[in-house]
Protein backbone atom coordinates (compact mmCIF):
# COMPACT_ATOMS: atom_id res chain seq x y z
CA UNK A 1 0.00 0.00 0.00
CA UNK A 2 1.71 3.48 -0.92
CA UNK A 3 -1.32 5.20 -0.64
CA UNK A 4 -0.70 8.58 1.57
CA UNK A 5 2.73 7.79 1.84
CA UNK A 6 4.11 11.09 3.80
CA UNK A 7 6.90 12.21 5.68
CA UNK A 8 7.15 9.33 8.04
CA UNK A 9 6.26 6.36 5.78
CA UNK A 10 7.62 6.88 2.54
CA UNK A 11 10.43 5.23 3.63
CA UNK A 12 9.03 2.44 4.91
CA UNK A 13 6.97 2.09 1.92
CA UNK A 14 10.04 2.64 -0.39
CA UNK A 15 11.87 -0.05 1.30
CA UNK A 16 8.80 -2.19 1.41
CA UNK A 17 8.27 -1.71 -2.59
CA UNK A 18 11.15 -4.43 -3.25
CA UNK A 19 10.15 -7.74 -4.49
CA UNK A 20 10.30 -10.46 -2.45
CA UNK A 21 12.78 -12.40 -4.42
CA UNK A 22 15.27 -9.38 -4.51
CA UNK A 23 18.66 -10.62 -4.22
CA UNK A 24 19.76 -10.55 -0.71
CA UNK A 25 22.89 -8.24 -0.92
CA UNK A 26 20.75 -6.03 -3.79
CA UNK A 27 17.77 -5.36 -0.57
CA UNK A 28 20.41 -4.59 1.94
CA UNK A 29 22.20 -2.21 -0.37
CA UNK A 30 19.25 -0.49 -2.00
CA UNK A 31 17.38 -0.78 1.82
CA UNK A 32 20.45 1.18 3.50
CA UNK A 33 20.43 3.31 0.69
CA UNK A 34 16.68 4.30 0.39
CA UNK A 35 17.12 5.13 4.15
CA UNK A 36 20.21 6.96 4.19
CA UNK A 37 18.67 9.26 1.67
CA UNK A 38 15.44 9.96 2.72
CA UNK A 39 17.19 10.83 6.39
CA UNK A 40 19.34 13.35 4.87
CA UNK A 41 16.53 15.18 3.03
CA UNK A 42 14.58 15.09 6.55
CA UNK A 43 17.69 15.85 8.19
CA UNK A 44 18.31 18.78 6.11
CA UNK A 45 14.63 19.71 5.60
CA UNK A 46 15.95 19.91 1.73
CA UNK A 47 13.70 22.70 -0.49
CA UNK A 48 12.39 21.76 -3.78
CA UNK A 49 14.93 23.85 -5.80
CA UNK A 50 17.82 22.64 -3.70
CA UNK A 51 16.01 19.24 -4.67
CA UNK A 52 15.87 20.51 -8.47
CA UNK A 53 19.48 21.50 -8.74
CA UNK A 54 21.41 18.36 -6.59
CA UNK A 55 18.98 16.37 -9.87
CA UNK A 56 20.57 19.02 -12.75
CA UNK A 57 24.53 18.59 -10.76
CA UNK A 58 23.61 14.72 -10.62
CA UNK A 59 22.90 15.03 -14.32
CA UNK A 60 25.75 17.20 -15.90
CA UNK A 61 28.43 15.05 -13.62
CA UNK A 62 26.66 12.04 -15.85
CA UNK A 63 26.87 13.95 -18.92
CA UNK A 64 30.49 15.32 -18.29
CA UNK A 65 32.19 11.21 -18.54
CA UNK A 66 32.97 10.05 -21.82
CA UNK A 67 35.27 7.33 -22.61
CA UNK A 68 37.63 9.28 -21.32
CA UNK A 69 36.57 10.73 -18.82
CA UNK A 70 34.72 9.67 -15.43
CA UNK A 71 33.29 12.79 -13.62
CA UNK A 72 30.94 10.57 -11.55
CA UNK A 73 34.44 8.98 -9.85
CA UNK A 74 35.29 12.52 -9.28
CA UNK A 75 32.77 13.52 -7.66
CA UNK A 76 33.53 10.39 -5.26
CA UNK A 77 37.06 11.07 -4.94
CA UNK A 78 36.29 14.38 -3.75
CA UNK A 79 33.85 13.82 -1.44
CA UNK A 80 36.05 11.04 0.10
CA UNK A 81 34.03 8.13 -0.65
CA UNK A 82 36.65 6.77 -2.98
CA UNK A 83 39.18 6.89 -0.15
CA UNK A 84 36.78 5.40 2.42
CA UNK A 85 35.67 2.59 -0.02
CA UNK A 86 39.49 1.97 -1.09
CA UNK A 87 39.65 1.47 2.38
CA UNK A 88 37.10 -0.68 4.08
CA UNK A 89 38.18 -3.76 1.18
CA UNK A 90 42.48 -2.96 1.68
CA UNK A 91 43.01 -6.24 3.56
CA UNK A 92 44.90 -5.11 6.71
CA UNK A 93 48.40 -7.51 6.63
CA UNK A 94 50.45 -4.96 8.49
CA UNK A 95 53.12 -5.49 6.61
CA UNK A 96 51.77 -5.39 2.98
CA UNK A 97 51.80 -1.99 0.97
CA UNK A 98 48.81 0.23 1.72
CA UNK A 99 46.55 1.07 -0.78
CA UNK A 100 44.48 4.22 -1.66
CA UNK A 101 42.67 5.93 -4.99
CA UNK A 102 42.27 3.89 -8.48
CA UNK A 103 41.14 7.57 -9.46
CA UNK A 104 39.55 8.40 -12.58
CA UNK A 105 42.18 7.97 -14.98
CA UNK A 106 42.80 4.20 -15.22
CA UNK A 107 40.28 3.92 -18.42
CA UNK A 108 42.71 2.30 -21.11
CA UNK A 109 44.98 -0.83 -20.97
CA UNK A 110 48.58 0.22 -20.01
CA UNK A 111 50.41 -1.02 -23.00
CA UNK A 112 52.50 -3.98 -22.21
CA UNK A 113 56.35 -2.69 -21.23
CA UNK A 114 59.99 -4.18 -21.21
CA UNK A 115 61.77 -3.37 -18.01
CA UNK A 116 63.75 -0.80 -18.25
CA UNK A 117 61.51 0.98 -20.98
CA UNK A 118 61.25 4.84 -20.56
CA UNK A 119 57.05 5.67 -20.38
CA UNK A 120 57.56 8.97 -20.53
CA UNK A 121 57.79 8.96 -24.74
CA UNK A 122 57.58 12.90 -25.04
CA UNK A 123 60.84 13.36 -22.54
CA UNK A 124 58.70 16.14 -21.31
CA UNK A 125 60.02 15.98 -17.86
CA UNK A 126 63.04 15.52 -15.08
CA UNK A 127 64.14 12.47 -16.31
CA UNK A 128 64.29 9.71 -13.17
CA UNK A 129 64.76 5.82 -12.83
CA UNK A 130 61.57 3.98 -10.58
CA UNK A 131 62.38 0.66 -9.14
CA UNK A 132 62.59 -2.09 -6.90
CA UNK A 133 61.00 -5.68 -5.89
CA UNK A 134 57.30 -6.93 -5.51
CA UNK A 135 57.32 -9.46 -2.59
CA UNK A 136 55.27 -11.70 -0.65
CA UNK A 137 54.49 -10.48 3.19
CA UNK A 138 57.22 -12.60 4.47
CA UNK A 139 59.90 -11.23 2.01
CA UNK A 140 60.00 -13.66 -0.20
CA UNK A 141 60.39 -12.16 -4.21
CA UNK A 142 57.22 -12.32 -6.43
CA UNK A 143 58.94 -12.72 -10.13
CA UNK A 144 56.20 -12.81 -12.83
CA UNK A 145 54.15 -10.23 -10.43
CA UNK A 146 52.31 -7.69 -12.97
CA UNK A 147 53.01 -3.72 -11.96
CA UNK A 148 50.36 -1.78 -14.30
CA UNK A 149 51.55 1.80 -13.67
CA UNK A 150 50.07 5.26 -15.26
CA UNK A 151 51.43 8.99 -14.34
CA UNK A 152 50.55 12.50 -14.90
CA UNK A 153 53.01 14.18 -17.01
CA UNK A 154 55.06 17.05 -16.09
CA UNK A 155 52.72 19.34 -16.70
CA UNK A 156 50.30 17.50 -14.80
CA UNK A 157 47.99 15.87 -17.42
CA UNK A 158 47.74 12.61 -18.06
CA UNK A 159 47.52 11.00 -21.89
CA UNK A 160 43.98 10.55 -21.95
CA UNK A 161 43.66 14.29 -21.53
CA UNK A 162 45.46 15.52 -23.99
CA UNK A 163 45.15 13.37 -27.06
CA UNK A 164 46.18 15.62 -29.81
CA UNK A 165 49.23 16.20 -27.41
CA UNK A 166 49.85 13.21 -25.98
CA UNK A 167 50.81 9.67 -27.81
CA UNK A 168 48.34 7.11 -26.51
CA UNK A 169 49.84 5.74 -23.62
CA UNK A 170 52.04 8.41 -22.57
CA UNK A 171 53.04 7.69 -18.90
CA UNK A 172 51.69 3.92 -18.91
CA UNK A 173 53.12 0.73 -18.80
CA UNK A 174 51.99 -3.04 -17.94
CA UNK A 175 55.39 -4.92 -16.71
CA UNK A 176 56.18 -7.97 -15.42
CA UNK A 177 58.84 -8.82 -12.42
CA UNK A 178 62.05 -10.50 -13.29
CA UNK A 179 63.11 -13.74 -11.50
CA UNK A 180 64.24 -12.33 -8.44
CA UNK A 181 61.11 -10.19 -8.19
CA UNK A 182 63.14 -6.87 -9.26
CA UNK A 183 61.24 -4.34 -11.02
CA UNK A 184 62.63 -0.84 -13.00
CA UNK A 185 61.19 1.45 -15.85
CA UNK A 186 62.24 5.08 -16.89
CA UNK A 187 60.25 7.88 -16.54
CA UNK A 188 59.74 11.54 -15.52
CA UNK A 189 59.37 12.90 -12.32
CA UNK A 190 55.73 13.50 -11.90
CA UNK A 191 54.21 17.08 -10.22
CA UNK A 192 51.53 17.91 -8.17
CA UNK A 193 48.71 19.01 -10.68
CA UNK A 194 44.76 19.76 -10.63
CA UNK A 195 42.24 17.45 -10.80
CA UNK A 196 39.70 18.78 -14.36
CA UNK A 197 38.15 21.78 -13.09
CA UNK A 198 35.84 22.51 -16.01
CA UNK A 199 33.05 20.02 -14.79
CA UNK A 200 30.21 20.25 -11.90
CA UNK A 201 32.92 18.53 -9.88
CA UNK A 202 35.20 21.71 -10.29
CA UNK A 203 31.83 23.70 -9.62
CA UNK A 204 31.84 22.21 -6.25
CA UNK A 205 35.65 22.75 -5.53
CA UNK A 206 34.75 26.41 -6.14
CA UNK A 207 31.88 26.63 -4.56
CA UNK A 208 33.20 25.17 -1.17
CA UNK A 209 36.42 27.48 -1.04
CA UNK A 210 38.76 24.09 -1.60
CA UNK A 211 41.78 23.90 -4.10
CA UNK A 212 42.03 20.98 -6.93
CA UNK A 213 45.23 19.74 -6.37
CA UNK A 214 46.86 16.57 -5.59
CA UNK A 215 50.34 16.16 -4.46
CA UNK A 216 52.31 14.15 -7.50
CA UNK A 217 52.41 10.63 -7.64
CA UNK A 218 52.51 7.80 -9.52
CA UNK A 219 49.66 5.09 -9.96
CA UNK A 220 50.36 1.52 -9.30
CA UNK A 221 48.45 -1.90 -9.34
CA UNK A 222 50.17 -4.83 -8.50
CA UNK A 223 48.89 -8.08 -9.05
CA UNK A 224 51.01 -11.59 -8.31
CA UNK A 225 49.52 -15.37 -7.70
CA UNK A 226 48.10 -16.61 -4.49
CA UNK A 227 48.37 -13.02 -3.47
CA UNK A 228 45.70 -9.92 -2.55
CA UNK A 229 46.46 -7.35 -5.33
CA UNK A 230 47.05 -3.82 -4.56
CA UNK A 231 45.98 -0.11 -5.84
CA UNK A 232 47.94 2.67 -4.81
CA UNK A 233 50.22 5.74 -5.66
CA UNK A 234 53.86 6.58 -4.61
CA UNK A 235 54.18 10.02 -3.71
CA UNK A 236 56.79 12.42 -4.17
CA UNK A 237 58.83 13.04 -0.69
CA UNK A 238 58.17 16.82 -0.13
CA UNK A 239 55.49 17.81 -3.60
CA UNK A 240 53.00 20.13 -2.39
CA UNK A 241 50.00 19.51 -1.31
CA UNK A 242 51.02 16.21 0.37
CA UNK A 243 49.03 17.86 3.39
CA UNK A 244 46.22 18.44 1.53
CA UNK A 245 45.76 16.40 -1.25
CA UNK A 246 42.51 17.05 -2.63
CA UNK A 247 40.80 13.49 -3.12
CA UNK A 248 42.09 12.68 0.77
CA UNK A 249 44.50 10.24 -0.70
CA UNK A 250 48.25 10.29 1.29
CA UNK A 251 49.00 7.97 3.42
CA UNK A 252 52.77 8.22 4.55
CA UNK A 253 54.29 4.99 4.11
CA UNK A 254 53.53 5.57 0.42
CA UNK A 255 55.49 9.02 0.47
CA UNK A 256 59.14 8.10 -1.05
CA UNK A 257 62.12 9.39 -2.08
CA UNK A 258 63.04 10.41 -5.40
CA UNK A 259 66.87 11.01 -4.59
CA UNK A 260 69.22 13.04 -6.32
CA UNK A 261 71.93 9.91 -7.50
CA UNK A 262 75.40 10.01 -8.89
CA UNK A 263 75.26 6.00 -9.99
CA UNK A 264 77.08 6.57 -13.82
CA UNK A 265 76.88 2.71 -13.79
CA UNK A 266 73.58 2.78 -13.57
CA UNK A 267 73.09 6.28 -15.43
CA UNK A 268 74.25 4.46 -18.56
CA UNK A 269 72.37 1.53 -18.28
CA UNK A 270 69.42 3.60 -18.16
CA UNK A 271 70.88 6.34 -21.12
CA UNK A 272 70.06 9.02 -18.51
CA UNK A 273 72.18 11.86 -17.65
CA UNK A 274 74.41 11.62 -14.34
CA UNK A 275 73.41 12.24 -11.60
CA UNK A 276 69.31 11.45 -11.79
CA UNK A 277 66.70 11.17 -10.12
CA UNK A 278 66.03 7.57 -8.24
CA UNK A 279 63.11 6.34 -6.13
CA UNK A 280 63.52 2.72 -4.97
CA UNK A 281 60.70 0.87 -2.84
CA UNK A 282 59.38 -2.35 -2.93
CA UNK A 283 55.62 -3.42 -3.39
CA UNK A 284 54.70 -6.20 -0.61
CA UNK A 285 51.48 -8.25 -1.31
CA UNK A 286 49.39 -10.05 1.61
CA UNK A 287 48.84 -14.06 0.98
CA UNK A 288 45.01 -14.19 -0.42
CA UNK A 289 42.30 -14.61 -3.12
CA UNK A 290 43.73 -13.41 -6.10
CA UNK A 291 40.97 -11.17 -8.19
CA UNK B 1 45.41 17.52 6.89
CA UNK B 2 44.20 14.54 4.73
CA UNK B 3 47.15 12.18 5.06
CA UNK B 4 46.93 8.78 6.27
CA UNK B 5 42.37 9.31 6.17
CA UNK B 6 41.46 5.70 6.81
CA UNK B 7 38.22 4.51 7.70
CA UNK B 8 37.10 6.25 10.68
CA UNK B 9 38.69 9.85 9.90
CA UNK B 10 38.18 10.45 6.30
CA UNK B 11 34.46 11.23 6.95
CA UNK B 12 35.93 14.26 8.86
CA UNK B 13 38.94 14.97 6.46
CA UNK B 14 36.01 15.75 4.18
CA UNK B 15 33.84 17.54 6.04
CA UNK B 16 36.23 19.68 7.23
CA UNK B 17 37.45 20.10 4.00
CA UNK B 18 34.73 22.56 2.63
CA UNK B 19 35.89 26.24 3.49
CA UNK B 20 35.44 28.69 5.88
CA UNK B 21 33.81 31.18 3.36
CA UNK B 22 31.77 28.04 2.11
CA UNK B 23 27.42 29.04 2.24
CA UNK B 24 26.18 28.35 5.25
CA UNK B 25 23.16 26.26 4.12
CA UNK B 26 25.16 24.37 1.12
CA UNK B 27 28.29 23.33 4.14
CA UNK B 28 24.91 22.05 6.05
CA UNK B 29 23.81 20.21 3.44
CA UNK B 30 27.12 18.91 1.75
CA UNK B 31 28.55 17.58 5.36
CA UNK B 32 24.99 15.50 5.72
CA UNK B 33 25.52 14.26 2.53
CA UNK B 34 29.26 13.38 3.13
CA UNK B 35 27.96 11.81 6.65
CA UNK B 36 25.39 9.88 5.40
CA UNK B 37 26.76 8.84 2.03
CA UNK B 38 29.98 7.68 4.09
CA UNK B 39 28.21 6.05 6.84
CA UNK B 40 25.74 4.19 3.87
CA UNK B 41 29.43 2.70 2.94
CA UNK B 42 30.80 1.51 6.05
CA UNK B 43 27.16 -0.06 7.27
CA UNK B 44 26.99 -1.91 4.75
CA UNK B 45 30.65 -2.66 4.22
CA UNK B 46 30.45 -1.75 0.59
CA UNK B 47 33.10 -3.49 -1.50
CA UNK B 48 35.16 -1.88 -4.87
CA UNK B 49 32.97 -3.80 -7.65
CA UNK B 50 29.65 -2.32 -5.85
CA UNK B 51 31.40 0.69 -5.83
CA UNK B 52 32.22 0.60 -9.81
CA UNK B 53 28.42 -0.94 -10.22
CA UNK B 54 27.09 2.28 -8.42
CA UNK B 55 29.44 4.47 -10.43
CA UNK B 56 28.18 3.25 -13.87
CA UNK B 57 24.47 3.15 -12.88
CA UNK B 58 24.66 6.76 -12.13
CA UNK B 59 27.09 7.76 -15.41
CA UNK B 60 24.12 5.58 -17.26
CA UNK B 61 21.51 7.53 -15.67
CA UNK B 62 23.12 10.84 -16.47
CA UNK B 63 23.46 9.92 -20.00
CA UNK B 64 19.86 8.77 -20.81
CA UNK B 65 18.70 12.34 -19.86
CA UNK B 66 17.75 14.71 -22.94
CA UNK B 67 15.68 17.38 -22.90
CA UNK B 68 12.70 15.53 -23.29
CA UNK B 69 13.58 12.60 -20.46
CA UNK B 70 14.86 13.37 -16.96
CA UNK B 71 16.05 9.43 -15.77
CA UNK B 72 17.58 11.22 -12.51
CA UNK B 73 13.98 12.97 -11.50
CA UNK B 74 12.75 8.93 -12.14
CA UNK B 75 15.08 7.01 -10.02
CA UNK B 76 14.52 9.70 -7.17
CA UNK B 77 10.91 9.11 -7.63
CA UNK B 78 11.16 5.07 -7.86
CA UNK B 79 13.49 5.77 -4.23
CA UNK B 80 10.30 7.76 -2.70
CA UNK B 81 12.71 10.42 -2.58
CA UNK B 82 10.25 13.00 -4.90
CA UNK B 83 7.64 12.48 -2.82
CA UNK B 84 9.25 12.95 0.50
CA UNK B 85 10.49 16.03 -0.70
CA UNK B 86 7.31 17.46 -1.90
CA UNK B 87 5.85 16.61 1.55
CA UNK B 88 8.20 17.77 3.67
CA UNK B 89 7.97 21.19 1.96
CA UNK B 90 3.85 21.55 0.67
CA UNK B 91 2.37 23.68 3.37
CA UNK B 92 0.27 22.15 5.53
CA UNK B 93 -2.57 23.87 5.92
CA UNK B 94 -5.26 21.99 6.55
CA UNK B 95 -8.37 22.49 4.16
CA UNK B 96 -5.75 23.14 1.16
CA UNK B 97 -5.24 20.87 -1.68
CA UNK B 98 -2.68 18.19 -0.58
CA UNK B 99 0.56 18.04 -2.94
CA UNK B 100 2.57 15.48 -4.53
CA UNK B 101 5.35 15.00 -6.87
CA UNK B 102 6.26 16.77 -10.19
CA UNK B 103 7.02 13.71 -12.24
CA UNK B 104 9.92 14.11 -15.08
CA UNK B 105 7.50 15.24 -17.69
CA UNK B 106 6.89 18.92 -17.08
CA UNK B 107 9.88 19.61 -19.68
CA UNK B 108 7.90 22.24 -22.14
CA UNK B 109 5.34 25.10 -21.58
CA UNK B 110 2.23 24.00 -21.86
CA UNK B 111 0.50 25.73 -24.26
CA UNK B 112 -1.94 29.07 -23.57
CA UNK B 113 -5.34 27.65 -23.76
CA UNK B 114 -8.57 28.87 -23.85
CA UNK B 115 -11.21 27.86 -20.90
CA UNK B 116 -13.22 25.08 -22.72
CA UNK B 117 -9.98 24.30 -24.85
CA UNK B 118 -9.79 20.35 -25.90
CA UNK B 119 -6.15 19.43 -25.30
CA UNK B 120 -6.32 15.72 -26.31
CA UNK B 121 -5.63 16.90 -29.81
CA UNK B 122 -5.25 13.51 -31.30
CA UNK B 123 -8.65 12.48 -30.15
CA UNK B 124 -7.32 9.08 -28.68
CA UNK B 125 -9.32 8.40 -26.23
CA UNK B 126 -12.60 8.61 -24.18
CA UNK B 127 -13.47 11.83 -23.97
CA UNK B 128 -14.47 13.78 -20.94
CA UNK B 129 -14.78 16.90 -19.00
CA UNK B 130 -12.86 18.59 -16.13
CA UNK B 131 -14.45 21.25 -14.61
CA UNK B 132 -13.69 22.84 -10.72
CA UNK B 133 -12.82 26.04 -9.09
CA UNK B 134 -9.68 27.37 -7.91
CA UNK B 135 -10.36 28.54 -4.22
CA UNK B 136 -8.81 30.04 -1.58
CA UNK B 137 -8.39 28.37 1.95
CA UNK B 138 -11.51 30.24 3.45
CA UNK B 139 -13.72 28.96 0.11
CA UNK B 140 -13.64 32.59 -1.68
CA UNK B 141 -12.74 31.68 -5.61
CA UNK B 142 -9.38 32.95 -7.05
CA UNK B 143 -10.06 34.99 -10.30
CA UNK B 144 -7.02 34.84 -12.84
CA UNK B 145 -5.45 31.53 -11.25
CA UNK B 146 -3.12 29.83 -13.37
CA UNK B 147 -3.77 26.14 -13.68
CA UNK B 148 -0.46 24.31 -15.72
CA UNK B 149 -2.05 21.05 -16.93
CA UNK B 150 -0.72 17.62 -18.33
CA UNK B 151 -1.41 14.09 -18.75
CA UNK B 152 -0.62 11.25 -20.46
CA UNK B 153 -2.51 10.16 -23.78
CA UNK B 154 -5.07 6.94 -23.88
CA UNK B 155 -2.08 4.85 -24.57
CA UNK B 156 0.00 6.31 -22.24
CA UNK B 157 2.34 8.43 -23.51
CA UNK B 158 3.24 11.52 -23.01
CA UNK B 159 3.91 14.09 -26.25
CA UNK B 160 7.45 14.49 -24.83
CA UNK B 161 7.67 10.51 -25.30
CA UNK B 162 6.43 10.34 -28.97
CA UNK B 163 7.63 14.00 -30.71
CA UNK B 164 7.08 11.51 -34.14
CA UNK B 165 3.28 10.43 -32.91
CA UNK B 166 1.80 13.01 -30.81
CA UNK B 167 1.56 16.63 -31.85
CA UNK B 168 4.00 18.98 -29.54
CA UNK B 169 1.57 20.19 -26.33
CA UNK B 170 -0.89 17.73 -26.56
CA UNK B 171 -2.22 16.56 -23.41
CA UNK B 172 -1.07 19.78 -22.21
CA UNK B 173 -2.60 23.14 -21.00
CA UNK B 174 -2.17 26.31 -19.44
CA UNK B 175 -5.53 28.04 -18.37
CA UNK B 176 -6.28 30.84 -16.81
CA UNK B 177 -9.32 31.10 -14.31
CA UNK B 178 -12.69 33.25 -15.18
CA UNK B 179 -13.94 35.76 -12.76
CA UNK B 180 -15.66 33.35 -10.74
CA UNK B 181 -12.40 31.25 -10.56
CA UNK B 182 -14.05 28.74 -12.40
CA UNK B 183 -11.82 26.80 -15.15
CA UNK B 184 -13.22 23.76 -17.33
CA UNK B 185 -11.39 21.92 -20.19
CA UNK B 186 -12.03 18.93 -22.76
CA UNK B 187 -9.43 15.76 -22.79
CA UNK B 188 -9.59 12.24 -22.84
CA UNK B 189 -9.65 10.28 -19.37
CA UNK B 190 -6.26 9.02 -18.72
CA UNK B 191 -4.79 5.76 -18.74
CA UNK B 192 -2.47 4.07 -16.26
CA UNK B 193 0.99 3.73 -17.73
CA UNK B 194 4.45 2.36 -17.54
CA UNK B 195 7.05 4.78 -16.68
CA UNK B 196 10.10 4.28 -19.00
CA UNK B 197 11.72 0.78 -18.28
CA UNK B 198 14.36 1.44 -20.96
CA UNK B 199 17.06 2.60 -19.28
CA UNK B 200 18.53 2.30 -15.63
CA UNK B 201 15.79 2.75 -13.74
CA UNK B 202 14.11 0.09 -15.33
CA UNK B 203 16.89 -1.91 -14.65
CA UNK B 204 16.52 -1.05 -10.67
CA UNK B 205 13.04 -2.10 -11.39
CA UNK B 206 13.25 -5.16 -12.68
CA UNK B 207 16.11 -6.30 -10.65
CA UNK B 208 14.08 -5.50 -7.01
CA UNK B 209 10.58 -7.14 -8.84
CA UNK B 210 9.19 -3.90 -8.87
CA UNK B 211 6.30 -2.95 -11.56
CA UNK B 212 6.69 0.00 -13.80
CA UNK B 213 2.87 1.60 -13.23
CA UNK B 214 1.34 4.43 -12.43
CA UNK B 215 -2.37 4.93 -11.81
CA UNK B 216 -4.41 6.89 -14.08
CA UNK B 217 -3.64 10.25 -13.41
CA UNK B 218 -4.04 14.50 -14.18
CA UNK B 219 -0.70 16.31 -13.36
CA UNK B 220 -1.63 20.25 -11.93
CA UNK B 221 0.04 22.85 -11.11
CA UNK B 222 -1.62 25.98 -9.80
CA UNK B 223 -0.89 29.22 -8.77
CA UNK B 224 -2.81 32.48 -7.63
CA UNK B 225 -1.57 35.85 -6.34
CA UNK B 226 -1.33 35.62 -2.69
CA UNK B 227 -1.23 32.13 -2.27
CA UNK B 228 1.33 29.29 -1.88
CA UNK B 229 1.35 27.06 -5.20
CA UNK B 230 0.17 23.21 -5.39
CA UNK B 231 2.34 20.86 -7.50
CA UNK B 232 -0.73 17.69 -7.18
CA UNK B 233 -2.28 14.94 -9.53
CA UNK B 234 -6.09 14.17 -9.92
CA UNK B 235 -6.01 10.04 -10.11
CA UNK B 236 -9.25 8.59 -11.64
CA UNK B 237 -11.10 6.43 -9.13
CA UNK B 238 -11.20 2.72 -9.56
CA UNK B 239 -7.67 2.81 -11.74
CA UNK B 240 -5.54 0.12 -11.42
CA UNK B 241 -2.50 0.69 -9.64
CA UNK B 242 -4.09 2.97 -7.09
CA UNK B 243 -2.61 1.17 -4.25
CA UNK B 244 1.01 0.96 -5.73
CA UNK B 245 2.14 3.84 -7.62
CA UNK B 246 5.54 3.27 -8.69
CA UNK B 247 6.49 6.64 -7.51
CA UNK B 248 4.26 6.43 -3.82
CA UNK B 249 2.56 9.33 -5.02
CA UNK B 250 -1.17 8.66 -4.42
CA UNK B 251 -2.71 10.39 -1.76
CA UNK B 252 -6.84 9.70 -1.19
CA UNK B 253 -7.65 13.24 -0.98
CA UNK B 254 -6.37 13.67 -4.84
CA UNK B 255 -8.92 10.12 -6.13
CA UNK B 256 -11.68 11.81 -8.02
CA UNK B 257 -14.37 9.95 -9.53
CA UNK B 258 -14.59 10.61 -13.38
CA UNK B 259 -18.20 10.55 -13.54
CA UNK B 260 -20.77 8.90 -15.94
CA UNK B 261 -22.79 11.83 -16.89
CA UNK B 262 -26.01 12.40 -18.75
CA UNK B 263 -26.56 16.05 -19.30
CA UNK B 264 -27.45 17.09 -22.99
CA UNK B 265 -26.68 20.52 -22.65
CA UNK B 266 -23.16 20.46 -21.08
CA UNK B 267 -21.98 18.43 -23.68
CA UNK B 268 -23.68 20.23 -26.16
CA UNK B 269 -21.13 22.95 -24.97
CA UNK B 270 -18.39 21.15 -24.85
CA UNK B 271 -19.26 19.53 -28.28
CA UNK B 272 -18.82 15.98 -26.73
CA UNK B 273 -21.39 12.87 -27.50
CA UNK B 274 -23.81 12.54 -24.57
CA UNK B 275 -23.47 10.88 -22.35
CA UNK B 276 -20.15 11.65 -21.07
CA UNK B 277 -17.74 11.85 -18.32
CA UNK B 278 -16.97 14.33 -16.14
CA UNK B 279 -14.73 14.93 -13.19
CA UNK B 280 -15.68 17.99 -10.92
CA UNK B 281 -13.56 19.10 -7.82
CA UNK B 282 -11.69 22.51 -6.13
CA UNK B 283 -8.17 22.87 -6.20
CA UNK B 284 -7.78 25.13 -2.52
CA UNK B 285 -4.83 27.36 -2.08
CA UNK B 286 -3.25 28.25 1.19
CA UNK B 287 -2.46 31.57 1.83
CA UNK B 288 0.97 32.49 1.63
CA UNK B 289 4.21 33.56 -0.06
CA UNK B 290 3.47 33.10 -4.14
CA UNK B 291 6.92 31.49 -5.78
Amino acid sequence: MSVDAGRDTVTDEAVGSLGADTDPRLRELLSALIRHVHDFARETRLTQAEWERAIGFLTATGQTCTDTRQEFILLSDVLGLSMLVETLNADRAPGATESTVLGPFHLTESPVRELGADIDLVGSGEPCVVSGRVLSEDGTPLPGAALDVWQADADGFYDVQQPDVQPAGNGRGLFTTDAAGRFWFRTCVPSPYPIPTDGPVGDLLRATGRHPYRPAHIHFIATAEGHTPVTTHIFVAGSDYLDSDAVFAVKHSLVQDFAETDDPSLAREFGIPNPFRHARFDLVLAPGRTS
